[in-house]
């Protein structure tokens, strides 16, 4: 036999070239740059000098790698303050950093389920759940979306192990979980709440302690929440918190945990100082969530279709796939920086710019961001 | 139904317990500290003023994160920059970077497989491919460790896409995949071949450029590698090299790429600036060749068994998981950080000591290494 094993590739490429569904990479420039309502820098603290040296600090403290596994060479003291700082801040026992959130969805979602276990999950969920529910190899019923009598429904009468996932606010519309009887229904049923709280840290409940603080749920013996330091603090990892018990079990069993590099202390450092940073402004949070109040009525006023904010992300729809990126290069043109979500990244179909609302953005900024996305919106979008 | 949903915890930790199998995080200081022979830091970077310098320097110029997606705000020149020179250092088209090498390897066997595809993978490969196997919803062959027939056998007939998935040097003993004879087998039969080059780059080939520049495969058009900056370039992260198509493939199709945080910054700075010392002093590949030869020469010459190290990994067997527990206790005990294996990290179920031959351990080092892993030796491990 002669052929290449990769001649497959060229025709998926020619079909997304013919659907609009390309993407590429545009690295960006260190210095000068659109306005940013794209990242996920929610609290504007991922270039705070605080921030910035403590990676500094941390790197040339610690070395540049964490050198191992967090079980053989990669655990060092900061990674442990890290973590207990992190689980009082939020409100729970104990807390476990990974080199991403993505890792800590995986290790939560393997580690606490398995062959025999159910998993219920919200069919708006991000895919770093949807991949921890394909490798536990638990069944898995994905169920509509913000629906907590579906998920009563489908946690009832399993007779092993049952655990309910949903994001505390969804990536893409922001949105926020209806978490209170998310909490009821497992309950009920006897299944533990696991909750990705990725765009609630910093954002949500109490100076940003996130939406398990904010929903009374925080440190409760059933419930486990993964967050990431990629988003509000500012920096990169994942973490998972809860019960003692729980992270115990993660860092004897879980595989993204034994079997993958330490963060890098930088990085651990990083998000250190971000929370510390937060711990100390608390504001930030508030603000974070008014200016997504702020942009959601001025785009809704000006008679474009926008999910009503919960936390940080705005998301305002588009009429179609190819429209959406020409509007986001529109405003990227006009010197804004806006997230452009389109399949296969909405789990509806439905197109949408994505606006994050950093809490550092001034009153002028917002309304020039504001003008830039109504001005170069297309026709169709009200 | 009233029952703690995490109650099974307790169970698993009791029984962990009873096999002498629990797992706990040690962190480390700062400042002292044992002599290392446990890090994967195999080049001595981790720790290089410059290594660490350009980590400092990367997250004041471009931040502590990279503040979103490759595909939204996350990519940075200095990744670009990254990705350039390491394509063209290890000798392929072209790179991406991943915030780890486990994401790395189920970017790559996820978007390179798929269901009806087949995956032919050996019965040593590392967890994280492993677990892409077990994402890619493709079919999956384990077969026997460094053993091509039955790569072949394995492959022979598979009507649809095939890959055979190799670790280049096996994390555990230390010893090299047969990839010219893998290469062999993936010709013969259309299929395409994936090493994960984690413990080769920085220590095999030519001035460290990896397995696959020393076999004379990498930028072959049917071969992809995945390594990690984790290792001998000291940072964090992982990428894919491979055929610019394949990279492109990667950049439309990956969720690990896609739907995860892009590297931080310093982490990026730092691998990159390991990179070009790596470039500037190729002798240190050499070096950490030369000294894993030694430990195996002077310990098997003690009376230990070990396996005959291709790369920087010595592997030395120990009788049982508590006595290779008790051997590495004793060796800290006497100021040495030794790896130990166990299960569940064997896929073999021996356990044993794990040392890695750091390339700037000093002669003095290397004596007193080997006298502290001879004397705390259990009696049966001869
Ligand atoms: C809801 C959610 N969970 C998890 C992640 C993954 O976190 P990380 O990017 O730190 O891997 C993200 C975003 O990237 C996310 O939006
Ligand atoms: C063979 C192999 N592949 C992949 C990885 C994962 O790389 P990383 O730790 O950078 O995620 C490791 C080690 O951690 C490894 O040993």
């Amino acid at each position: 036999m002669s052929f290449a094993p990769f001649d497959w590739i060229d025709d998926e490429a020619r079909r997304r070239a013919g659907a609009g569904l390309v993407r590429s990479l545009r690295p960006r420039p260190a210095e000068t740059g659109p306005l940013d309502l794209a990242s996920n820098d929610y609290l504007g603290l991922t270039r705070h000098p605080r921030v910035t040296e403590a990676a500094a600090e941390a790197a040339r403290r610690w070395g540049a790698g964490s050198t191992g596994s967090r079980l053989v060479t990669g655990s060092t003291a900061l990674h442990a303050e890290l973590e207990s700082e992190l689980a009082r801040f939020c409100g729970f026992e104990a807390a476990l950093v990974f080199s991403s959130g993505y890792a800590a969805n995986l290790a939560a979602l393997t580690a606490l389920t398995g062959p025999g276990a159910l998993i219920v999950s919200d069919a708006g969920n991000h895919a770093s759940i949807v991949d921890g529910c394909r490798l536990s190899r638990a069944g898995t019923a994905v169920v509509p979306h913000a629906d907590p009598d579906a998920v009563r429904k489908a946690l009832d009468g399993h007779p092993g192990r049952a655990l309910a996932v949903t994001d505390s606010v969804f990536s893409v519309d922001g949105d926020a979980a209806p978490l209170t009887a998310l909490a009821g229904a497992c309950r009920e049923t006897g299944a533990a709440l696991l909750v990705d709280d990725a765009h609630g840290l910093g954002v949500l409940g109490e100076g940003g302690r996130g939406a398990l603080a904010a929903a009374g749920l925080a440190g409760a013996d059933d419930v486990v929440a993964t967050v990431t330091l990629s988003k509000s603090l500012g920096s990169q990892g994942g973490a998972v918190l809860g019960p003692a018990r729980v992270i115990d079990h993660l860092v004897n069993t879980a595989r993204t945990f034994i079997f993958d590099t330490g963060l890098a202390p930088a990085a651990a450092g990083a998000a250190l100082a971000g929370l510390r940073l937060l711990r100390d402004e608390p504001h930030r949070a508030d603000r974070a969530r008014a200016v997504a109040a702020e942009l959601y009525e001025r785009l809704t006023r000006a008679g474009l279709t926008a999910v009503r904010p919960d936390a940080a992300v705005v998301s305002v729809r588009a009429p179609s796939a190819h429209q959406a990126v020409t509007w986001a290069a529109d405003c990227r043109a006009a010197g804004l920086a806006v997230g452009c979500f389109r399949p296969p990244s909405v789990p509806d179909g439905v197109s949408r710019l994505r606006l994050t609302a950093r809490a550092d953005l001034t009153a002028r900024q917002i309304t020039t961001a504001v003008a830039t996305v109504v001005d170069t919106a297309p026709r169709a979008a009200g």
